[in-house]
Parts: C-alpha cells; sequence; structure tokens
C-alpha cells in the first residue's frame, strides 16, 4: 500500500445510493477501489430502506454495515472505533438529497465524495461550502472529466503559458438519450433528471451543461463575470429544459459559450472544448480521451497522445496514467483520478492533520458552488430572455 | 455541349476583379469552365486600369476586351453583337463595390455571379433586389459551399422530412489566418476585409459568419426569427470583429446558434454544422466534404459519403457529382455547382424567356439580401450587449 | 456478490509475477477485481526472494502468502484448506517461464490465467495442452483483446452470417517503442522481449503478431491451413525480428495477412483488423476500441458504438459492457472481460464440478497451442525465405 | 498565359478515348485545361468511328478535328500547320491498345499524356520505351495519385532524409465494386477491367495494385529487388485477380508489402501508404488527401495540412496547390498537376528542344515499364505458389 503512506493502510470507504437500478453509485465504488487503495464496508444504499440492505451483497459489504439510511449510517459509523469507522462517503444520489446528506457526514468528521452538481440549489450550496470549511473535511465533487490525463496536461499548457492568453473558450455536452420522453416509462436515470423537485431548477443544463463549463473553468482557471443564456425545451411535456446555449464573459475579456443538448439523435455523451489563445489552441473530445490536439498558426497540427512516458508529457499527465500509450484508458480510470487526487488530501489530514483544500487538483466544494451559481445564472438569465446576469461568485477559485 | 441545349454554345463570361494579388477571381473562372460549358471572353480584372490590362493574358483574355474599367465594360459588351457579347459576370471585388458592378451589369441586362456578402450594407442589398427583380437578369451570390453534394444531399433529406422538425442548428465557421494583424503587412486578402470601409459593418462575422448562417438556412429552409449576437475583437487594435457568436429563435421554435472565428490558431477553414431533428440528425465538415454524418438514436450510425451511384444519394447529390465515390471532390467542384445551377436558369432565360429564380438551387439575391440583414442585424444586437433584434426580412425565401 | 452465484463468495487470487518494474502483473490484478468479485490474496511476485516479498505491501498481500517463489507458493497454497486457498493464478511472467509454473500449479489443481504467448516453446505448449486437459482446470490466454465488446460483436456477426463467407483478413499491429535499442538501457520490457532465451524463437511476431493473427481467428472462426512468412530484424545487432509479414491461407479459401511492427515511430499500440465476406466487412481499431465500422455496398457506411442498450448489440456485446455508451471503456475493462468469462468457468467447476472449455468464450489452452503454433511456423517459413508451412495444428479449435 | 511561357499561347490537346460511357477521359481533359494552359481541339473518342464523333460535341470539338480513328488521327494531324496541330495526345482507352496509339503518336512527333499501366505486357512497354527515347517525345503516365501536394510533400520529405533510411513501405489500394460480378451486366469499367484480352494478364494488380506499388518507389525512391505475390479471384467465374498480397524486397534491404482489393464491401478508392524510417514515419490517406501524418518517437504526433503558405511546406507541395489550406482540393487537381508537370517539359521541348525526362516530377515510360515489370513478375510469383521473381527492371529509376 506504498501510495497510501504513510498511513500504511488501505481507506474505508461508504456509499450513500448505488442501490439496484442506480448507474453512478457503482461507478463511484469501481474508481474508488481501482487501484487497490480503498475498500468498501459501509453503504446506505438506498432511500428504500429494505432495498438499501437488499443491495448490499452486490457491493460485497456486510450485513451489519448495511444501514437502512444515510441518518442509521452517520450515526452507526460515528460510535465505531476509529480504527475501523469509514474514512470518507461517496454520495450518489439525486441532486435534492446532496445537502442534508453531506451536512451530516461533514458535521459528523467524515470526508465526503459528492455527485454534482453539488445541492438543490445554491442556498444550499454556500451554506454547505461553510460546513466544510468549519469542519475540515476533505470535500471533492466529481467533475469526473477533470480526471483525464489529457485534460490535466491541458490545463498545465494553459497554466504554462503555451497557448498565451486566453480569448475564446468554447465547451460542448451533447447527448440524445432524452430525446423521447423516457422519462414517462420510469427510466430510473431519467426520471429525477426531469423532475424538478429532485433535479432543481435547471434539467439539461444542470446534469451536463455544468460539467462543459467546469471543464472550460478547470483547464484555463479563467474568472467568470456574466452570464447570457437561453434554455429550451423540446420534448413536449417536459418540465425542464433538454436543450440550451449560453454565452459567458470572463473577467480577462475573453468570450465563452457552453452549448448542451439531451435531444441530438445518436449523440452519446458528446463533451468537447476548444480553447483559443493568443499563442496556441488546444482541442479535447471526451469520447476520444487519449489525444489532445494542439494548433500554432504556421505549424504542423500536434497530436498529443496520452502516454506516461512522452517527454512532452506534463507531470499531473504522467501521474494520472495506469497503462502505457496506446493501451487506451478511459471513463473509469479518469473517476478513479478524482478520487486518487482526493485520497492525497485524506491521507495528509488523517496523518498530519492539514492539507491545502483551496489548490487541489480535484474540484473542491467551491467548484461545487461555482456550479451551483452557474446552473442559478442560467435559468435566471433564460427567463429574461437572455438578460446578462454575473457569474462571479466568492467563493470561485 | 449537350449539357447547354438547347443553347448549344459554350457561355460566354465576364470577369470583374481577380487581378494580381486576387484570390477569390482565379477560383471564380475555373469554377466556371470547370465543365467547359462556358469559356471568359471580357474582363476588367482590377480598379487600377493599368493592372486591369496587365493581368488579362493570365486569364487568356484578348486584349481589346480587357477592359480598364467594369463601367468601360458594360458600355462596350452592351455593344457587341448579341452573339458576341458575354453572358454573365462574375463580381469578385472586394464588398463595397459590388452594388454599383451589379447595379451597372443587371441594367444593362447581363445576368450576374456574385460574390457574398451581397453588398456593403442592407440599403444597397434592398436596392439590388429591386433591380434584379426589375431587369429579370439571373443573379446568383456564391455561397459556395451550398455546392457541395452532400450539402444538397442534407437539405434533400430535411425536406423530405428525415429529420423530422428541426430543433436545433450549431452552425460553425472557424479560422485562425487573422491571428496576427497581417492587416498591417499589406496581406491583401487581410487589408480589405478588416477595413470598415470596405468590408461594411462587420468583419469576421461579414466574411464568414454569413456562409454560417446561409448553410443552415439553406439545408433546413428554417425561417428566422429574432437574433442575439456578440462580436469580438481580440487582435488589438483591429477595427472589425475577428471573433462572434450568435443565437437565433427560428420561427418555428428552432434555436440556431452561429459561432465564427478568425483568431483561433492552426484552423483552416472549419465550416461545419449540426441539425436536430426529432427524428434524426446530420452533422457534415466542410474539411471533409465527401462525408456526411446521420444519426438517429437506436441505430448504427451511418456515414453518407458521396457517390453518385449510391442507391441513397438524393437527385440533387446524384446531379452534383462529377466523379465516382472514393475519388474526392472538393471545392472547387462545388464552387462550380452554383455555377452550373446558375447556367440552367442562364439558358432558360436565353431560349425560353423565362425561369424561376424563387426555387433556385444557387443562392439567389434573395440570399443576399438575407445574408445583409443577418450582418447588419448582428452587428446592432452586438452594439446593445445582444439585444434581441428581428431577423425577418420580408424579401427572405 | 450476486455474480458470483451460487458460489458466494469472491474468488481468491493468486499472482505469480508482478514485482516492481513489471507492467502487466498489474494489469492483471486491476482486471480481475474490477468487479469486486475476486481478491488477491497470495503471490510470488519476483524470481528474486526477496524482491518477490518486498512488492508484497504493493498489492497489499499479507506476508504470510507473499511467497519467495512459484514453487515455495504452489506447495503452500495446496495445504492451506479449501476454504482459504486460492481459487486461481494468474501468470504474469516472461514467457520462458510459463510452461513450468502452469504445470505446477495445474497439477495442484488450481486454475490458471496464463499470460500469452502460452509457453516457450510448442512442444511446451502441446504438453501443457495435455496437463491442462488432465487435470481439468480452467485455463485461460489473456489474448486480452478478444475481451473489446465490439471485438465479440464482430464475432456474433460474423457468425450469425451477416458478412456471409469470409474472403480476406488483413490484420495489423504496428508499434514504434523497439525502434531504437532500448534493451541495451535495461528497459525492463525490452530486455527479456527481445532476448531469445526469455522471448523464445520469434521476438516481435511472438509479443504482437500473435495477438493480430488470434484476432483474425476468434472473429471469424476460420480455420488456417498453410502460412508463409517474411521476418525482419531492423534495430541493428538485435537477435530476434522486429518486423515481419505473414500471409494465411485459411481452409475456406480465405487469405489473411498478417503485419507486425516494433518498430515504426510513433504508433503506440495500433492493432486492427479488416475482415472482407461476400456480404459486408468489418473494420475495427484498439486504439478507438468503442467503435466498429460494418461497410455493405451501396448502403451508407454503419458505425456501431460500444453500447450495451442498442438494439443492433449482441448478446457477449451487452454482457461485456459496463457502462452506457458515450461513457468509454477501454484496455483494463477488455482484460477484465476475459476475467469475467474465465470466472464463469471457475465458479461452474467449483459448484457443478463440470464446464465446458472447449466452447468457452475467452481463449483457451488451445488457443495458446495454436498461438505457439503460429509463432514457430512463422520462424521456420521466415528462414525458408517464405516456404509455406502448414498451419493446421490438430488441437485447434 | 503567363505560365505557359515562353512559349506564350496554350497547348493543343487531342484525346483518345473518352467518349459515351466511358469515365477516365472526361477526366484527362478536365485537368488538362484546369489551369487554363490547354485547350482540346481535337480527338479520336471511341474505337467506333460513329460513336467516336458523335461523342466530340459533348468536348466542344469541332466535327472536322472529330475523327473516326486514332489512326486518321494521326494522319490528319500530323498534316496540319505546326501552330495549328496538336502538342500532344491523351490516351485513354482501355489497356490492350495503348500501346499502338502510343506508338503511332510518338512517331509522328507528338508527346503523349497515356493512362496507366502502360501496355498490355511487358513486351510492349518496353518496345514503347524504346521508341519514346528514339522519338524525343514528352512522356507521361497518369500515375495521378503521385499529383498530391502532400504525396510531393512526402516525397520531398524522404528525400531530405527526414525519416532516415528506410525499412518498410506499407501500401494498400482497397475497393469494393468488383465484389459482385457486374461485368456481367455490361457495366462498361468493369467489363474491360476483368477480360484478360483487354486488361493484360493481372486485373486488381494491374489496374490498381500498380498504383499503390508506383506510389511507394514515387516516395522513397527506394529499387526494387524481388517479389513474391499471391493473387486470388474471389467472384466466382471471374478470370483476373480480384484480390492479392505482394511482398516486395528492396535493395536497400527494405520491406514492402502492396495489398489491393476490389472486393471489400463498402470501401470506394482506399488507397494509402504508410512509410518507416530509421528516424520517423508518414502515413497518408487518398481519401483524405489534404492531411499527411508524420511520427517520431517521443513526439507529438504531427499532421501536415496542403498548405501553401506554410513554412514547412516543401517547393513542390507549394507548387501544387490551387487553393489555400482547409479550402480542400482533390482528384481532378491532383490529376492536373501530372498534366502541369508535362506542360514544363512540353514547353521546354517546344521552345529549347531540350527536356530532362530522366527526373521528371511526372511519372515517365521508365515508370510505366516498372509498372508493367511489376503486374508481369505478380503475376508469375502467384502462379508459382509465391515464389520469389526478380524486381529490378533496367530501365527502372
Amino acid at each position: 500500500m506504498a501510495v497510501n503512506e504513510p498511513l500504511n493502510r488501505k481507506l474505508r470507504m461508504g456509499l450513500v445510493g448505488g442501490g439496484q437500478g442506480a448507474f453512478i453509485g457503482r461507478v463511484h465504488v469501481t474508481a474508488a477501489i481501482l487501484d487497490n487503495r480503498a475498500e468498501l464496508v459501509a453503504g446506505a444504499l438506498s432511500s428504500d430502506p429494505q432495498k438499501a440492505k437488499a443491495s448490499a451483497p452486490d457491493y460485497d459489504i456486510k450485513p451489519e454495515r448495511a444501514y437502512g439510511s444515510y441518518r442509521e449510517m452517520v450515526e452507526a459509523e460515528s460510535k465505531l472505533p476509529e480504527d475501523q469507522r469509514i474514512d470518507f462517503v461517496s454520495i450518489a444520489t439525486p441532486n435534492h438529497t446532496h445537502f442534508e446528506i453531506a451536512k451530516a457526514f461533514a458535521e459528523a468528521g467524515f470526508n465526503i465524495m459528492c455527485d454534482k452538481p453539488l445541492t438543490f440549489d445554491l442556498a444550499q450550496a454556500e451554506e454547505l461550502a461553510k460546513i466544510v470549511e468549519k469542519t475540515g473535511v476533505v470535500f471533492a465533487v466529481t467533475h469526473n472529466y477533470t480526471g483525464y490525463p489529457l485534460v490535466r496536461q491541458a490545463r498545465d499548457m494553459v497554466r504554462n503559458g503555451e497557448l498565451g492568453e486566453i480569448n475564446a473558450i468554447r465547451a460542448f455536452y451533447i447527448q440524445g438519450w432524452l430525446r423521447q420522453r423516457i422519462e414517462l416509462q420510469n427510466q430510473k436515470q431519467a426520471s429525477w433528471r426531469t423532475d424538478p423537485t429532485k433535479s432543481g431548477a435547471a434539467g439539461c443544463f444542470g446534469d451536463i451543461g455544468t460539467h462543459a463549463y467546469n471543464l472550460g473553468r478547470f483547464i484555463t482557471g479563467l474568472l467568470p463575470d456574466q452570464i447570457s443564456c437561453h434554455l429550451k425545451t423540446f420534448a413536449e411535456g417536459r418540465q425542464l429544459d433538454d436543450y440550451g446555449s449560453a454565452v459567458i464573459r470572463y473577467q480577462n475579456g475573453a468570450l465563452g459559450t457552453v452549448t448542451a443538448s439531451q435531444i441530438s439523435h445518436g449523440r452519446e455523451n458528446d463533451l468537447w472544448i476548444e480553447i483559443d489563445g493568443t499563442k496556441g489552441a488546444l482541442e479535447w473530445h471526451q469520447e476520444e480521451p487519449n489525444k489532445l490536439i494542439f494548433r500554432v498558426n504556421g505549424q504542423p497540427i500536434r497530436v498529443y497522445t496520452r502516454d506516461p512516458n512522452a517527454p512532452f508529457a506534463s507531470e499531473t499527465h504522467k501521474a494520472s496514467c495506469r497503462l502505457p500509450s496506446g493501451h487506451p484508458e478511459a471513463f473509469f480510470e479518469a473517476f478513479a483520478n478524482i478520487y486518487t487526487a482526493a485520497y492525497a488530501d485524506m491521507i495528509a489530514r488523517a496523518t498530519k492533520k492539514t492539507f491545502d483544500s483551496k489548490n487541489s487538483l480535484y474540484p473542491n466544494v467551491a467548484d461545487g458552488v461555482d456550479g451551483m451559481n452557474f446552473i442559478t445564472q442560467c435559468v435566471a438569465s433564460s427567463k429574461e430572455n437572455g438578460a446578462w446576469k454575473p457569474l462571479k461568485h466568492p467563493l470561485c477559485r
């Protein structure tokens, strides 16, 4: 367990959510234990106590730590001796429940890996940020696409000045799976995402628009200033947006666009980004994550591949790889890289009693607040016909 | 000359513009004569009379028909016997001169192939449309990208209902060649395009944004309603926009976006379009023009290739091909297809004294007005911080 | 642990090889436990006993089951009570050691996951096949590329007759990492692979040519007849081939080609295959594993994506997925799919005392023999200037 | 006509072949006149005198120069005054007629643009080479794919040493149009190509295998030594090969492979080449001709685009472009570039009475002989089960 030094043991994981029919819970667990640095020991796998317990064997959780609710879990785990209780909890439930769960675990001192968007609304997010600061727990939000090695290479290139001043960010997240109203057929993923009482004020823009926005922020570090947004609902009768386009003014004068769709036939999970700087330009596509395109006028197009041994690979790129070049890595590994980055802080907290959450490589609670602010202002702007809304948030890093 | 039947001779072409240092003049001629259906017989190749005459041998124009100015050309050609004078003139000059040249030739009864954008401003465009209607000449605007066989296939597919109702159009035109202020080095192409006295009210959006907008209109036939636009100038000191993003509301409720850049490092001529319908979605890229991607949820992605013999090829697709599949066709052939479509009307006008300009496959003067209206409203909206401006124009088809 | 039913517990894994500096050992473990269906409990991680024990903590193996040699491991594990001893061993050592290790574990009744190529030479492979048959253990060879969901879709499509009769197979495996003689710098991966006393009779063709050959066999099921091969060594002084080309005659009259290189600059792990049938043709690339291209004359090209929910997905394709479409899966997951298929047989063996190894989805010992026969005949043919050699092997399935 | 200086007039072209139903004749003419440097003035458009004359108007050839046979054409054109008679003839007829036509025109002193393969058999080719040498005419063979700007860039890069010593050439030409026996339905293109009395000893390898072989020779300049070839006929009853694979030993020790197919479903005109050198490697695809991929270990992949203004563009690359980057050029322009290169020699012959055919950029009669030798030895080797045959030819350059 060299990589967990000086802790010298696996981290103990708890899971809230992830019961039968769920998708992202299993992803969290697979990612968390991919490198054999953590083990899942406890769970409150469903909001239905019976289902919660029934799901436990699928995750190899022992019956005595298969809890009927997250409240029961907080209470019971808190009472366990320090060398048994979980180190962190992963929250993989619908948006509207994140706040209360995260609050309970944070106040009990547990580290948290929380799905995005952070909360149901901005007020909850701001409140949660305060709680996290006060309790001093490690708190990561799984904007998982920032875990791809070449996304991190892109970020390093921007921050090293290889692109010069950033002028434009074009971020897209195009899907097609909600083209039909499959929420009417009780498709679990679709049902809560299209329900404003569970998903929050936005549908498409909350679910995937935030990822696209976050990706641009992560890579460039530009601070936002204002946003103008147009949301649409194309599937008749749906209550939340399933398509939208936003324009962002960044504080340095750059112009950003975020386009997101859940109604584009045959598009699967097509998150991509193009970044224009005065010295060079970058392009990256989530569906072909092992390539990063760098262009400079007058020079051949350069395709950087994921390659931990390449002289051109940045340090975070190298550290984010598990396989040599040409052996493709993908979604799980990127997701795991968010965990890995958070583990470093969890180990620091456990052993040194301190860690620097402000500069974390993983998306932290401030990024979660930024995302909720983005959603809030998108919805507000769209309701006012695209009026510009402030996008600066005091917590934004 | 079977294809010019029943005219039974080559069409006679005149050229205005195209002198030394020019780019698009040569393209017009190459395209016009590609199929051996026309011959270039006269020209006023430069606004500088001496240069005009000196350029004539490059085009194989006889000295007696190498005119010092377009005015001289109109006058002289009008006096030639009907079986010698030009059938049409191609106008390949900077934007600010289109109007007066086109007016002069139209009023003398000559058919016109005019470069885009149509004129210097909207008022000129509207005036020109009236003149064209009054004189009854054939008038085409070289929105050349509509000449690609698979763009026409896309249009046929939309119009046949294969995509269902159109919900979204995302059109992009991304270039990088104006990243630096090469206009300061007397680069001829850059100089007039960045000069508001020659280019008109918009730079990037006039030069290439119009192409992207036009492409969406051509394929879908959707009528526009309103536009909100944000233009930027990233090259310091430049007078016109070199980047921008616009949102369009179509009359059927669809949402369009047009994004155009001239400052994206290493991007060459990256015009592409994505169209979402209720039944299917299309994607096409100008830099790989022999492929058209069609997606329907639950079905394999379908790649249509340019293939005049394919059972899936639409009639206009087939008729727009010169080579079998796999033998790539490209820019010149697409440009030539605009000419070819206009030739049909020129021959009809010459032989039957009538033609249906309203439903022409080639972009006509109404499309030119639509483009000028787009530019005008983009600039107006951008000046007012993205305020919505009407994009309906009475002449819009 | 529903998926391990009716065994109702995790499978216990042992590992031979994988110590510090190794690559494939870690891959085996990550793959084996990806779905939480197995746990690594024992290992003989290096041929150097001290290094073996020192590596154990990296794998979270308890000291008492960190053995100094595979012999020690066989002996000790055999003595453990049935409910503690390992269920299977993974052999991730250089080729020349596979035989003795596999023999020892098989004869002690342990199931085996063995790296490819199967053994040092064909005689060993044939001997091993006999031992496997006699002992009745589950035996898989990690021709891991057959684990990709779309490779399995391809196989299903061929076997369902969608391609008609197969006429041609073109398989390629192009790498560049051995362009320079990095074996002279003690690069561990390069050193044994280029050393005939460890790698066997072939270098490039043993290491990767076998994968390309196996992929064609797996997808099409065609039985080989004869082979003509040309091997080359382009890095001066190297003892084994680093490039080669082979032509294969299949028993049905089809023609196959296998081309493999380790000296092609900048090529990473470019395994790809093209298969021509009388009714359709397939193309798949390992570096973009989530796409499979299917072509039929006169129809649009069809791109099948990895999509467990697609109506066009075959049953084995669906069962081989962990994530929805557009969330890319890659190398680890494919590797894990070999394990998963073998687990089914291990569970059957443990619970029902029987399993059908002849028709296993995972590559079995017969496939390993086929691969050794391929290497042997390639080398023989190449030595005789490309003379045709028989490629039928009695054990070939 | 600056580019025809010092000739100062258009070149006069004659055409043999190209009548109704033909394909390549029209391509020759379009290519020849693309730059307005030549005009078609005479033709013997079909072997059927009536059809020959009836086709003339399609090409705008005057009746008095629309000949009923090539013999009539040679005779009549020879009698015309020097300032009227054709400068060159383009031969676009089935293979078996090339020799007699070329012989007649060469002996009458006319320059020749001849389709490939050069002749019906090698003896004819060798005889023709002698005639060309004796008569001193300009003689080009339209291995048109060598006309692509980036193919010429590749050649310049190899010759400048950027790839180091060449070790391997993999050339492919994969089509699918002859999957069915469409020759039985009187498809004109298919009929003569599959008829040994018209096509010669090889089908697929004569028609397209030669192109792939030639492309490797053109780019690398490597001299061939020996060949081993396997030809197959997969469409039942067809008389000539429709698939094949050859291995080539070059004189410097490099290994080449040529793979060609006409029976691969859905493959259109997929000629591509991969070249491995000790310092770098190249890859180019005819169906995406505006990109050239250059790889060097440890460096990002470099994509060179067709770009006449790029600092990285070689001189022949630049001189082979008509359009700026991103405005795709394709098949016609590449074909025209063969003409353009030959025009330089025709003008030199006409004005200076001398030209250097040995080092021509266009494929010359020696390359034609090389191609016929390739076909001859492929067929011979294949008949002897892949026995090595010499591939050196004394005329090979």
